[in-house]
């Protein structure tokens, strides 16, 4: 594993993709737009998973499967949305292969097993489970449907990159039916609240909440609530959206229910998702010039310990020690390795822990034995410190728990520190270019504002973030009268 | 829910369907040949991958993810693996929609966005993950390589039956590569153990272990090992298979190594999977003419309480009890319900339970308050008895325990009874028409034999079991010199 990875400052992109095949997060697959996620980046995705699906059936939802497949008529119901993902479908013509009578030993597409109506590979399921709801849905004794599905969706991009922006990718996608616009709507910000929590909580990356303006919501919502993190690069990443879908899936599937009152009325619908999009957000937050830093929570390594000796009598010696370590780590339900592969010297192991950002690295040798010590290595802050193997037990829970939390600080300190209140398109332009980050202006509520501000400096309106207070301004760029105050930014 | 279910004797296929259906685990959808599970459905698959998913890693494995398509050079690259496939693969021909210049408001596929080399949705990912690992290997420090995959794939089929058959299912699939061929065969029957204990002692499904004829055997494969159970109308079921690929997948993509004396050679493969195929096997295996009937070990709720009660203040009562029962038992890691839907009548509620398989039921009426009792009833053995509440939480893990093994053991019998062994072509078929189950036969080693047999019995090898004796006796159907005793049987 080479340590020469492009510094952030020198090229952040490179730096970025670097990092996450170095790293062995994952790489490019033989298939255009598709990565292979290894075992080590797959394995910071079932921290998440895990912990996601716990938030979700504490609050009541329930895990179900739908198919991969949306036939096209289905797909195309509902307007909008359709519209909205219509460029980026795949889409199964053919059920068959056959040898090639032209080439012996290849095979071609059997044109006679042409589909009689093409399917879309899914790139988002309303339209495949709003026609499955219809059936399971007559009165409002049948509501709420509080259902999340785990999958792989598919959205054929043009540019793409590793975890940010691949043709397939995994993800969760909630999607609930409910009697009332208002129980639709608490869930749909519950929902918003619940990644909010998750992202800042477990992955240390503090979020703003609000919501999409028009021209960035979800094809199909009528409202889309989201969380807007910051990259070290001054770029935002959208990290969850929660969609109010209104009555729209229903009525274009013609889902109706009787109401206590026996009257008919179309249900109410939200959606929402992460994916594994979050992981690109996790390296760009915390990582350094020398690799990915992992918040303990999600790190399936917490702690490595790393012998120093010469010879056998050595190892034992201190396996002895590391094994009793470990024993007791794993008491307190702490993820530990034992490095003690003789195929790789210590320099080669540390490199490598650091590369991978395992968040604490023990380095046990004979003058520690000696001293009955241990070397302590924080990757966070890359200190080091010797402490007596009698106390080491007891403070890495502390340890632990302090680097996620000053993890998660150092990036509130980055993220308040980029974000900018601006009062005219000039200063906008300025900070844009040479400070980065958020950037707070008024805006008029207009979309042609919003078309124009983006055509000319790549800057989108983040979100509309929760806010309480009347808006008294004017439009950094139209000077009209201002409806909000909204986060610009450029953003991946 | 309807109780009317087609009785087993009736039509036992409509009994599978309408169960399947009544019990809420899962339907078809919109998608010819795809199925919708539903959240019950889910629930038992969760704890299925759960406990494999902890048998996998603890015998080393680790999760990862592969590509959904496959290009399709990549898929011809292994000939036998191709062809046995070719016939039952969905393609991705376009990668975009357009609106259909001839029906408004509908889309059409785009025919500017033709993909230069069309995509195969994975029917199994040998091909994309050894074209994937020929970049990982280069020498034998780099293996083995022990991967699995939870991954959706696709196979067309003309006829599909839920959970049994579909075009598109759920799996796991393990990949691994092996320096020597050793290796590779102690991985392969290793999983097919693990497979072995996994399904008698979660699912409560008695198996038989060996390896597949050749005609069987999974294309690409040089032996397939495999678990075979029998279900409850005399047809067999394969509910896993583990195989010893050799070198063929890693000459196909030239996946070499420097083994430890510096010499070159091609890798060892193995791959193994189960499907949510078995969440059939465990319906046929254990239900009855009311309905499911679910394994302790694997039933998303294990107890369930149901009140019987005139009032609210009944009610309250009736709660307190239950409640603490709830709170003693969760104690315990069991999954319990209290039903105090006022939506539905007790009798209802019975039904319902009856239908979805819930181990225990507990009832607590009126009368019991006064009497400290509860009233318990198995849904297995469908008898009921009277307890005490204050010995009830010591007696449910116990009964738990006795459920589970009671359900193997039924199964069991019924499965050693219906292994006839037979000496003659005509006991062969009349015990095939009459009795069903597995047949015990000498066989010739021979395909032709073996397809002769199938096409006139409709009767597969499902496997050649594991033996040690030598085989002395001649073949049921051509009189030759036996090779082995196999086992015969319809199959699903
Ligand atoms: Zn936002
Ligand atoms: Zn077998």
């Amino acid at each position: 594993m080479s340590k020469n990875l492009t510094s952030r400052a020198e090229d952040y992109s490179k730096w970025y993709n670097e990092l996450v095949v170095k790293a062995d997060l994952a790489e490019n697959s033989a298939v255009r737009g598709c990565m292979v996620i290894k075992p080590y980046g797959f394995a910071i995705w079932e921290k998440m998973q895990a912990e996601l699906d716990r938030m979700f059936k504490a609050t009541g939802h329930q895990n179900a499967y739908f198919p991969l497949f949306v036939p096209k008529s289905l797909f195309e119901a509902e307007e909008k949305n359709a519209e909205g993902f219509a460029k980026e479908c795949a889409v199964v013509t053919h059920y068959r292969l056959q040898n090639d009578p032209d080439n012996p030993g290849k095979l071609r597409v059997d044109p006679e097993a042409k589909l009689e109506e093409e399917l879309v590979v899914r790139p988002t399921s309303e339209a495949i489970i709003w026609s499955t709801y219809k059936n399971w849905i007559q009165s409002y004794r049948d509501l709420p449907i509080l259902i999340n599905q785990w999958a792989n969706v598919v959205r054929w991009e043009m540019r793409t990159r590793l975890f940010l922006r691949t043709a397939e990718f995994l993800w969760q996608e909630g999607h609930t039916a409910h009697a009332t616009k208002e129980e639709a709507l608490d869930e749909t910000i519950q929902m918003n609240n619940i990644y909010a929590e998750f992202v800042e909580n477990f992955m240390a990356i503090p979020v703003i909440k609000g919501v999409k303006s028009e021209s960035e919501r979800f094809a199909g919502a009528v409202e889309t609530y989201c969380i807007e993190a910051l990259m070290q690069d001054g770029k935002a990443l959208q990290a969850g959206t929660s969609h109010f879908l209104g009555q729209n899936f229903a009525k274009a599937f013609d889902v109706k229910f009787t109401n206590k009152e026996g009257k008919q009325d179309f249900v109410w619908a939200t959606s929402w998702g992460v994916s594994t999009r979050l992981i690109g957000a996790l390296i760009m937050t915390h990582s350094d010039d020398k690799g990915l830093v992992l918040p303990p929570n999600l790190a399936p390594i917490q702690v490595v310990i790393v012998p120093i000796y010469k010879g056998e009598e050595e190892l034992n010696q201190i396996s002895e020690v590391a094994n009793k370590l470990v024993a007791d780590l794993q008491k307190l339900n702490i993820s530990v390795k034992f490095d003690n592969r003789d195929t790789h010297r210590p320099g080669a192991k540390f490199a490598q822990y650091e590369l991978q950002g395992v968040p604490l690295r023990i380095a046990i040798g004979p003058k520690d034995l000696a001293n009955n010590t241990v070397e302590l290595a924080r990757r966070d802050t890359l200190s080091k410190s010797v402490e007596s193997i009698d106390n080491i037990t007891q403070l890495i829970p502390d340890i632990l728990v302090d680097i996620q939390n000053s993890l998660f600080n150092r990036a509130e300190t980055f993220r308040d520190q980029h974000i900018t209140e601006v009062e005219n398109f000039e200063t906008f332009k300025s900070v844009l270019e040479n400070k980065g980050g958020f950037i707070s202006a008024f805006w008029d509520g207009n979309v042609d504002t919003e078309q124009r501000i983006k055509e000319l400096t790549k800057a989108t309106i983040r979100c509309i973030p929760n806010q309480e207070e009347v808006v008294t301004g004017v439009c950094i760029f139209s000077g009209k009268p201002a409806k909000y105050r909204v986060l610009f930014a450029k953003a991946y």
